[in-house]
């Protein structure tokens, strides 16, 4: 039997995208033709783009971008911006100044590397830093915003950990200075409800897959009046901010997905409940495990464990023999034996690092199922931490 | 009853492709995860790189390098390779030097808006001139190309008029002077055979809708030690060249129809006999029309018209009335009053380019398909013709 508690790397595809997929697959036209095969495609955009942007609290489905993903549009974003302040011709001297950006230490890679990238080009870039109980050091960010800041991208919840930002305050800040502000909001969409215009923010990245659609496909949310430089030209799409045939099928499956946020608060309850009891348990039954930045706001569904004496890869190795996925941070690292960059900048040790396990439930998550996991996971740890006293004494002999 | 003659806009989903759609959409893992959840996508992945890579000739799968379709790989490339030589750390001096880039003035807007991107970053940049033939200017490239330059991108074969490049001629000149060469092989794949190691090309642009698969998938071919910045920064994937979690779906699909490549000579040749017999029809039958760049090597799907007195879009829309999708020029940039761009550069008349159709022929159009719509054509363009003559006469009186 085969157990997921992996849904921040990605999400099963839900019945109704399932579902959904053959109709949406035979729309099959090019929506900017103007011809009758170019009538259904568009429909399913437009649709689409209502949906995903009341899903998410836009003030108009004309501030939706869809992209091919999360990493799109955060590199859209960034790279973006900083080329259009490069490049834009009807700028004033006070923007012309904008050559500062700023993003916390524990972005996604999409971000970081981004923000690198820029700062290659001649950016000046500050990463903010954030403590091992997940809060971001706001002192610090504030006394680094100024005239010169173009832009500052703080996740809306960090992948690895779930702790949540406190976006509107520093959307606020950044605006104060005239910086616009940018959330990469891909671990809250389906978690918790998010309300961009309530947030205050100007942009947001989402992706479809987070949220139990199919992989390729995501948007950019990007308020009224936000330009940047688009980082695929073309064709003239999504009204000359993105170029390319629009994805149909991954943007009508967005559709289909958003129209079940309102199911997300409920959800986000029942997730917050399996995972305290969850961790109540391991906490109570298995000795020397710590949840990182567990007394600070997260999102619902996410549990970040150290446990001492246990290395996280074998634990993931062992878990995964009995049908466990889990992870030891973020997927799209995997396989680099260096530990979390997320939780090294946090101030963990290397070897907390390194002992960390990262359990992440989903709408399907029964109790049974965790209830199992921590049965598994005592085994588990109990053979490791054996294993590693064993070699301990074999070195003293 | 709807006829579709816009195969070069997009393409109808194949049977292959709608039947394994299912069953990729259920292997819904994140290819990076290293439990379970990531073993039957990242075999997707490997056997589709696999297929692709062989579909087009490349020296090897690892020169594949999948993205959200064409535009993505034509902006990746020219971007990308410009941004490379401006932040790499370890270049030489002469590859200091190449701040010049060409492409043909016919090139599909990914290729154009891009390059005329780089430009306003401070890339030089030529525009090679086709003549209404449709035949590049090789003498002007041969005129341009220097230590200098960086990159030459011309296409595989025009969007709106079909013709073939020399493109193997066009790379041995480009390498001559060490100067890389790409070519967007979009229109190319699944409608001629296309190889990349007998071309010598170091990189081309590929797009799944072309070839009957679905929308938001494609391929850039990076010939091994061709390097580039990339332009999606993100977790690693794709060995670095482009981040974002790999859609596992589109890419399965690229896969499905990567091997009925083999399909292609004997498809091609059928086509092009069918589209030979339209036109002759279409010659013959109604007066003053003219194939544009009809004597130069072409796809055999493709034709281009000029059909005097008779307004194109209005053409366009009385056949869409009768079943019948054609085009004016692309399909991106329909709704754009403005006559095509790839016309007037070839030194067509604003008039010739207004009065242009395209129609292009796909691997399902039977005889029977296409003698309707001559006779189609032939009410419509004789209904124009009298009304413009009417209004011609009212103008006299």
């Amino acid at each position: 039997m085969f157990h997921y508690f992996d849904h921040n790397a990605t999400t099963p595809v839900c019945k109704e995208v399932l579902e959904a997929l053959p109709e949406l697959a035979k729309a099959w036209g090019n929506p900017s033709s103007i011809h009758w095969g170019g009538r259904q495609p568009k429909n399913i955009l437009r649709d689409a783009r209502k949906a995903v942007a009341e899903a998410v609290g836009a003030g108009s489905p004309l501030e939706i971008v869809f992209t091919s993903g999360g990493s799109e549009a955060n590199n859209t974003v960034i790279k973006g911006l900083f080329d259009y302040y490069q490049t834009a011709q009807f700028l004033t001297p006070e923007q012309r100044l904008r050559t500062h950006y700023m993003c916390s230490a524990v972005e996604h890679p999409a971000v970081i590397k981004a923000m690198e990238h820029i700062q290659a080009l001649g950016a000046r870039v500050d990463f903010i830093p954030v403590n091992r109980r997940g809060e971001i050091d706001l002192d610090f960010y504030q006394a680094h915003l100024s005239e010169e800041t173009a832009l500052v991208s703080v996740m809306f919840a960090n992948n690895e950990t779930g702790t949540l930002f406190p976006i509107k305050q520093m959307a606020e800040m950044a605006h104060k200075k005239g910086a616009l502000f940018h959330t990469d909001a891909v671990q809250g969409f389906g978690k918790v409800p998010v309300n961009l215009q309530d947030l205050g923010v100007d942009f947001a990245s989402f992706s479809g897959h987070k949220f139990y659609s199919i992989k390729g496909s995501g948007f950019l949310y990007s308020r009224k009046g936000s330009n940047f430089s688009s980082l695929i030209n073309g064709g003239g799409q999504e009204r000359h901010r993105r170029g390319g045939t629009e994805n149909t099928l991954g943007i009508g499956c967005l559709g289909v997905v958003a129209k079940r946020v309102g199911l997300i608060a409920e959800k986000a309850e029942a997730l917050a409940k399996l995972r305290d009891h969850m961790e109540a348990r391991i906490l109570s039954e298995i000795p020397d495990v710590t949840v990182t930045a567990g007394e600070t706001p997260r999102l619902p569904n996410t549990s970040s464990l150290v446990v001492k004496g246990a290395d996280g890869e074998t634990m993931l190795m062992s878990l995964d023999i009995k049908g466990y996925a889990v992870s030891t941070g973020a997927a799209c690292s995997s396989g680099n034996p260096e530990p979390s960059p997320v939780l090294l900048a946090m101030g963990l040790s290397r070897e907390e690092a390194q002992n960390s396990l990262r359990i992440s439930l989903g709408w399907e998550t029964t109790a049974e199922e965790v209830n199992g996991f921590i049965e598994a996971l005592k085994v588990v740890v109990a053979r490791l931490r054996s294993l590693n006293n064993n070699e301990g004494d074999s070195c003293h002999v």
